[in-house]
This record gives structure tokens, sequence and C-alpha cells, in this order.
């Protein structure tokens, strides 16, 4: 900002802005292989420490956490599962992930995850801003890179040999691209999910995702104690028609089968709110001296599972692109990176929108979409290649 | 047609509408099991006969033609094949169905299966009427349905305890049905297939499925000599405008990749037409004495080269049915047509769909659908569940 009259002066090899699982991840990456790195966030601590977000993590993700020393409490509170339940026309088929792939995912809420990256980051006296106001990227096209912010009034300037932008969906740094460079692929859909969080014990031990006439339902937890359940709604809902006996109502519904043991249990809401299902690719993920990662150049509907891991996976691609170019002088990774994580990120969208048309239902506006959606359900719980299909996705490709 | 003055009284079994392959098979079957049938046709035998059409037999498909005593010709001349290749971003991958799947498919056209069931009606004393005009059947909600229909101006007409609509989508069969019974699933696509026949070598053994930045092509093939080649062009487009010249030229563009060793065989062009492209469910297959099979009742656009394979798995289901019945007075079997072949249908409807919508441009109107589709095809090329899940597709699923 021109017009602040303090002006400090900082440097560091790679500036990342935003401190969610991508920029936390891959500033802790930095610091394993000996890069130094700044992370600045706009939001204060407690904020980011208690956003509650996605909670399933891939194999990958687990081994990414563990192996670079940050899975200790997850390893210990996150719950393995071995498999999701599919439910629709009345019955509740089991697709048995880790039978068919050999692996698993954990459930733990990606707050948890911040948490113990701040923590970590902190421990190892990493520098993360919090609450850096006015944050703008300029000069990604030149050598010498900078991200100006501001903090309690006082304008700082970050010269980096880099700039990470893992700012989410409405982030800044991705305006530092010129115009005509970046190519958006984008679609929405005709409903959002309100989302509850309940302090009441899950009947279930695995999630089920259940396709229903009034729309779709998820039923997932956080811990023996804490549930987590989703409605399909107008993409406009208003949160104040839905008042907690009727969200109860609406998920016994959507979610309990005619003789079946499974009751919804109740519990006092924690939180709830609405979340917009959008599918959405920027590409190329990094121009110059700036890339991007996580939400800022990717979002999927939730369905899928997918927001967190593809972060990770960026952070964990990054991480290794820095790690060969500061540790051997190779740029070869660096270059390679959106083409790399691109991969990745469409078999996500794919998955997810996958999932998505599936399980939803549009309004009747399209029956034989709706049928269509029934046989692809029928198929994946007939069909061992589909249903691996499926699991292999859900539980995180190896190689994309 | 009530203006006729020769009437003639005839009485059969089951009444079976159109001489394409499911009711050509049906009969047969129908045979076999001591049933007796007449068969009513519109078009002369020669019409029949030579009406080019689909020319992929799933496994199941040869192993019915086969164990009904109708494949002597058939495994002769029949080419099985035990893989397609998917080609696409410049690049041909192999999906190795039998590999994958411990079945293949085998090319020999539908004109040629029904030239060998005529065949065989005939030599059994079967009733085929050829040039059955103005067909119309009555009667199906009532214990003593009547099909109507007249012969070198003369009326007849054709009682039976069943009528079994095989008539196309054009037959007349389901309009006996009364309004408001039957439900339509339907979707269209903004393309056609230009198809030609060529007296040309393949110069390939395994189809060629490409999805290309001009649009879809098939490289694919009737015999050692004879070529089967399509190109997607727009729903309405003008033949007159695709001289052979043109068609071969699209086709090396669209086929052929850089550095390539596949060239395309050009030869006389023994045929040309215009293939339209939809999605259709007619639901449900029967209504009290009426039973609907075949094209009459679902079409699949030929991506996933389901159509004949269908209508004679609706044939066999409908045999079965019959000597159920007629052998030992079981209605399971009839009573459950309708919902045992739609399963087969739907799962052929979502396939051919995939198919379609994976190897096919849709005019740039949507980019983030053709991301999704490089992205599905890039994943059945390297993962084994996914291309085992396209190949059991293709081959022809045994349970369903």
């Amino acid at each position: 900002m021109a017009g602040g009259h303090v002006r400090t002066q900082e440097r560091t090899q790679v500036a990342i802005v935003g401190a969610g699982p991508a920029g936390l991840m891959l500033s802790h990456l930095l610091h394993l292989h000996g890069v130094t790195s700044v992370v600045l966030e706009v939001r204060d601590r407690e904020y980011v420490e208690h956003r509650v977000r996605a909670g399933v993590l891939e194999q990958g993700t687990v081994d990414l956490l563990r192996d670079s020393g940050i899975g200790a409490r997850l390893l210990r509170e996150g719950q393995p599962h071995e498999a999701i339940n599919l439910q629709f026309a009345g019955e509740r088929h089991r697709i048995a992930m880790t039978e068919l792939t050999g692996r698993r995912i954990t459930v733990y809420g990606q707050q948890e995850v911040v948490k113990d990256l701040i923590a970590q980051r902190l421990a190892d006296d990493g520098q993360i801003v919090f609450e850096a106001a006015d944050v703008a990227v300029d000069g990604v096209d030149s050598d010498d890179p900078v991200v100006r912010y501001r903090v309690e009034g006082a304008q700082h300037e970050l010269r980096a040999d880099f700039v990470v932008g893992c700012d989410g969906s409405h982030g800044v740094s991705k305006d530092a691209v010129p115009d005509g460079v970046l190519t958006t692929y984008e679609r929405t859909y005709p409903f959002a999910w309100l989302g509850i969080l309940a302090q009441a014990a899950p009947a279930v031990h695995e999630l089920i995702y259940a396709r229903h006439d009034r729309g779709f339902a998820l039923y997932s937890l956080r811990s023996p104690q804490v549930s987590r359940l989703y409605l399909q709604v107008a993409p406009d809902e208003d949160l104040a028609q839905w008042p907690d006996d009727r969200v109860w109502a609406e998920l016994h519904t959507r979610l309990e089968l005619d003789g079946d043991p499974v009751r919804v249990t109740e519990g006092p809401v924690l939180e709830k709110g609405i979340t917009p299902m959008r599918s959405l690719v920027v590409e190329p993920m990094q121009h110059r001296r700036l890339f991007l990662a996580g939400d800022a150049v990717h979002i999927v509907p939730p369905t899928g599972a997918k927001g967190m891991n593809l972060a990770m996976a960026d952070a964990n691609l990054l991480g290794q692109a820095f790690d060969s170019w500061y540790g051997r002088g190779e740029r070869e990774l660096l270059d390679g990176y959106s083409r790399t994580a691109l991969r990745r990120v469409w078999r996500a969208q794919h998955f997810s929108w996958w999932m998505t048309s599936m399980l939803h239902t549009f309004g009747g506006a399209d029956p034989y979409e709706e049928q269509l959606a029934l046989s692809q359900l029928r198929y994946a719980t007939t069909s061992t290649a589909y249903a691996t299909s499926l699991a292999e996705n859900y539980v995180g490709l190896v190689d994309v």
C-alpha cells in the first residue's frame, strides 16, 4: 500500500500466501528441506484453527503427514475407515474399500491438521504472520517478486525467490498473473449442502452416502462423540428456514431405511451451515515465479472428499520441486509442477463430479439423468471392477 | 382394416411383429421350445437381409446363437476381437478386453445374423410374413389379442395368446398400450455419425475409437476385405456435402497419429449414411398380453455397440419366459420380464452414454465437459479397475 508510512523490508526464499493445509504443509516441507519461507494469513490463528471443513484423509495424505513428522496425534485420534456405504432405492450397500484396494481413509478434521501443522511450524521457529491485511503479490514476471501486506497498520514488503498462492478460492495471489494467461473451467450444480456438526454419538461406523427421492444425505462423523451430517438443499437455501427439528426430521427420512437398525442419533447442534457446490479448475497452476496450490486454483464439490487431499498433494509436489531446485539446482520439477498436479486435479474433478451426479437429485428436470444415476449406483454395488474404481478414487490413487 | 374384403383368420400362440434380430431370434427360440409363432414384417426379405446395422456381438450373443444352433456360419466367418483401442491427445491405447475379462467380442454384421435366422426359420417351416402392410395390434388388455395386417390386398387377422412387438423405434406395437401406461426416458446428442462401408482391407485388426479435436472417429471393419468407418458430424449434416474424397480426408486426419504406421486404407465406398444419435427407454416393456423388445422400447447411441445385443438379450428372456409358461404353467418369468430386462437395458444405456460423452466433442460449448472427457480417457488407459469396467460392459456383462 503506497500510503503506509512505516515500511519493513523482509526477505525469504519462498513467500506463501495462506495458512490453510496447502500453505502450512508446504512451509513445513520446505523447512525439512532447509528452505526458508514465510506464511501470510489474513485471518487470526483462532479462526483458522477452528474453521470446520473436510474430514476425510486419503491414505496418501496420512502417509505424507506421518512421514514428515506431523502424524502423531492423527495416528492416535484419527479414525481409519475401511468402507463406505452407498444407499439408494431403499437399500444400503457396503463398498469394502480396503478389501478392494488395500488402502483406507482416515477421518480427522481439517482444522485438526491445521492445528498440528501450526504447532509444528511454531515449534520449529517457522514464521506465520496472522492477520496480514491488504496482501498484494507483485513482480512475479521478474526475478524479484514481492508480497506487500500490512500488520497492525505497519506496511511490510516481503521479497522472495518465489511466491506460492495457497489463499483459497477468493485469494488474491492469482490476480498477479497477467490477463489472458489463465483459463478457468467451471461447473455449477443446482443444489447446495446444509451441514451440521452435532454432539451425538454416530449410529454408524462407516459413512453413508444416500440418494433419496427428496435429495442426497450424508451420515458422517468426526469422532465417537461427534456426528457430521449433510442434506442436499437448494443453492439459495435460507438457513433460517432450517431449525434443528426440521434438519433432524429430514435426516431421519433420507437416511433411515424400512426395518433398518440404523436410527440417526440426535444431539446438540454445534454448528450449522450451507456449503455451495461447484467444480472449478484454473490452468496453468504456475506463472514464472508464482505457483498456485489448493483451493486457489481448484474447487471440487465435497461429495468426493477430495478438497483437502488435493491441497496436500499440491504442497507435496511443490515441496519436492523446491527441494530439487534449492538442493540440486534442478528446475524440471518446478517447471513441470502444473502439468503434474493437473493430472491428479482432473482425476479428482472427474471423481467428484461422478459421485455428485450419481448421488444427488436434479429436481426432476431430466428423468433420463435420474435413471442414469440409479443405473450407476446399481452397477457400483454389483461389479467388482466398478466398485474398485470408485474405491481407488475415494482412498486416493497413488499414480495418476 | 375394416375395408378389406377378403379376411383370413389365423391363430398362433405368439404373434411377433418385426423380423429384425429380436423378433427372428424369439421365433427361433419359441420353436425350440415347441411354441408356435408367426412373424410379421412390413419390409421384404431382400431388404431386411441387406440392412447394414451393428456389427459387434457380445460373447453372450454369440453363445446364444451357438447354443440355439444358429452359430455355424458366425463361428466360421465372424472375427473374434480381444481388444479395442482408445485414441486421444495424440496417443493410442489398447484396452485388452479378453485379458481383463476373459471374454471377447465377435465382429459379424447384423444383417448376417438376420440371414442366418431367416434361413433357419424357413428350414424349420417357421412362418415369416414379409411385406405385411398396415399392421395393427389390438385387444392386448383382453385374453384374446389380435394382430390385423394386409398382404397383397388381402386382409388378415392373426389371433394369439400373446403379442410381442419387435418392430423397432417407429413400430406400431406399442401404440396398442393405453395412454398413460408407458413412460419415455430420452436424451438427444448434438451430433450424428456419418458411416461408410468400403471395399478396403482394414489397416488395423482391432477397432479404434478416436477422440479428436475435430470430432469422434471410429475405425472398424466387417471382414478382412471390408472396412466400416464413422465420423462425428452435425445432427443435420447434409450427406451431399460429403463426397468420398472429403470423407477419406477427414478419416485420415482424425484417425492417423504423427509417426503412426496406421494409415487408413481407402477403397470403393459401398454404402454411405447418417446415423442419428439418441438414447431412449420406454417403460415398462410389457402390458398385459403385449411384450415389447429391442429398438421398439430402447435405443442407444451406437458408440457402445449395444443395440443388437440388447435385442438378443430381450429375445432370450422372452424365450425362457414363454417356455416357462407353456412348458410348466409358471408365470413368474413372464410377469418379471420388464423388470429383469430393464436392468440390462439401463446398464447398456449408461455404458453407451458414457462412451458417447467421453469420445465425442460437444462443439466447445462446455470446456469443463471436454476436460472431464479427457480425464476419463486418461483414467481408462491407466487404471486396471476402470479399464476392466469399460471392458466388461463392452464384451457384455453376464449378470446385471
